[in-house]
């Protein structure tokens, strides 16, 4: 990992994705901060950035297929992963109370993950906003009273604002898979064990079953599955398919004979199993 | 379907929630109209309401899986389907052109759905808001010039609004399924020929494709299978599956199957596949 030079990351720094960043290559990096996955996308593109941190899952929201459409699209590859357990917290200038509170900014995402906690504070109008750690600044910079963020400790320690309420989620345990993806033209790294793959089959009975026979007998584990109709093409279903695996000589195994079963098989990236 | 009285939908009329209503039950029914999926879910467990409209899922953005939460914790059953080809409008007060929109106010799924066509308007801001069809009626009540809405043909009726650009989605056919959800004590209606699933595996190799077998060897098609990892049950799955079946028989003898082999197997609703 020692070329990366610059990460694209989603939010501001004290966003989710900045934790990411840092747990996973160390906090000496540069960030580019993109406001919109979209924008995270170009980066990684036209080369300003040499590697991207992105959200894929959680075990509320499910899959972001969005997400998945960008690295399927733009050919990008997974080349890592990391799993944050979130810790939404609810933040605001000092000396208020959440009594002061009059309204509450955040992204949908955090808003959703929260709503449990904000049932019993009816008159709190929530408010979606682009960005956690963003809302966080912006009521720093621009001094706003009555107004809280829900953003993680980093965000209320890098913008001076002070927690009324620690771990408000309503999952306490509220982890979300992040994947690391590069453009598809770099060196892949050592210790594969675990892989995200695409393929598409007609809708004709036992169809799935026949591949997963498949990826049991070469060994492989599933850890992830989804069904995804194709867009435009009635009958025809798209698989997204996490697996793990021991050795990788099952995985090229069940790759040649997945390849030839199924139609545009495609590997979305080969890496480290961050749960092993 | 001659004892529905009050029907529970996400937005206000004029909502896509609403049209799919008036599509599956005819126009001369009782709406109530609600603004998030919890409020609609309150209407039926009260029983304000006797059945409610609910999306699950679309191609672009995959399941909702916040509302397959929602109507597995509290016990609904899925009793009908319905796909509508959803055709995003941008929609203003009349006599302005799109270079008079400053801004476009919609819910956060219509936007996603439509930011290819806002590229070549990068002037315009988009703001997220709670439901199409009410940000329609804002604009026409409030007299707001310069703000534009993305919504349905019958909001642009209702609230008396002029269409900029008819279709401004990036996917053209633009499919969105809703189910009809009841609460868990209604008698069954006929024909009945798909059901949607939901059961939980140990992550043991082969353990899913065991089951697909099982459910191709009774004849089922499968039409849809996602996996969600168990919250606070590390290594464990839940699975939600949709098949479809010509002989309810055949469906019956999978289940005995399938509720001895995996883990808190549940019906989530077994109704008629409005794709046949």
């Amino acid at each position: 990992m020692n070329k990366i030079k610059n990460i694209a990351i989603q939010g501001i720094k004290g966003s989710f994705h900045h934790s990411v960043a840092e747990n996973y290559f160390g906090n000496s990096e540069v960030f580019e901060e993109c406001m919109t996955f979209d924008i995270l996308v170009d980066c990684l593109l036209n080369g300003k950035s040499d590697v991207a941190v992105m959200a894929l899952e959680n075990s509320i929201a499910g899959s972001i297929i969005p997400n998945y459409a960008l690295i399927d699209v733009n050919d990008l590859r997974i080349v890592g992963e990391y799993y944050l357990d979130i810790q939404h917290h609810l933040m605001a200038l000092p000396n208020q109370s959440i009594e002061d509170i009059k309204e509450v900014h955040s992204h949908p995402m955090a808003l959703l993950q929260c709503k449990e906690f904000f049932k019993s504070y009816p008159e709190i109008k929530l408010v979606e906003a682009r960005d956690t750690a963003d809302v966080a600044k912006e009521i720093s910079d621009r001094q706003l009273f009555g107004i809280a963020a829900i953003a993680s400790e980093t965000a209320s320690n890098l913008y001076a604002l002070n927690i009324l309420q620690r771990s408000i989620q309503t999952i306490t345990h509220n982890e979300t898979r992040f994947v690391i993806v590069k453009r598809d033209d770099e060196i892949l790294e050592n210790d594969i064990n675990k892989a995200s793959l695409k393929f598409e089959l007609d809708h004709k009975r036992g169809s799935l079953a026949v591949i997963l026979n498949v990826l049991s007998d070469c060994k492989l584990n599933l850890t992830k599955i989804q069904s995804l109709p194709k867009i435009n093409t009635p009958w025809k279903y798209a698989f997204f398919i996490d697996v793990t695996f021991d050795a990788y000589s099952d995985f090229d195994k069940a790759k040649s004979i997945v390849k030839i079963m199924a139609e545009n098989f495609k590997i979305l990236g080969e890496y480290k199993n961050a749960k092993s």
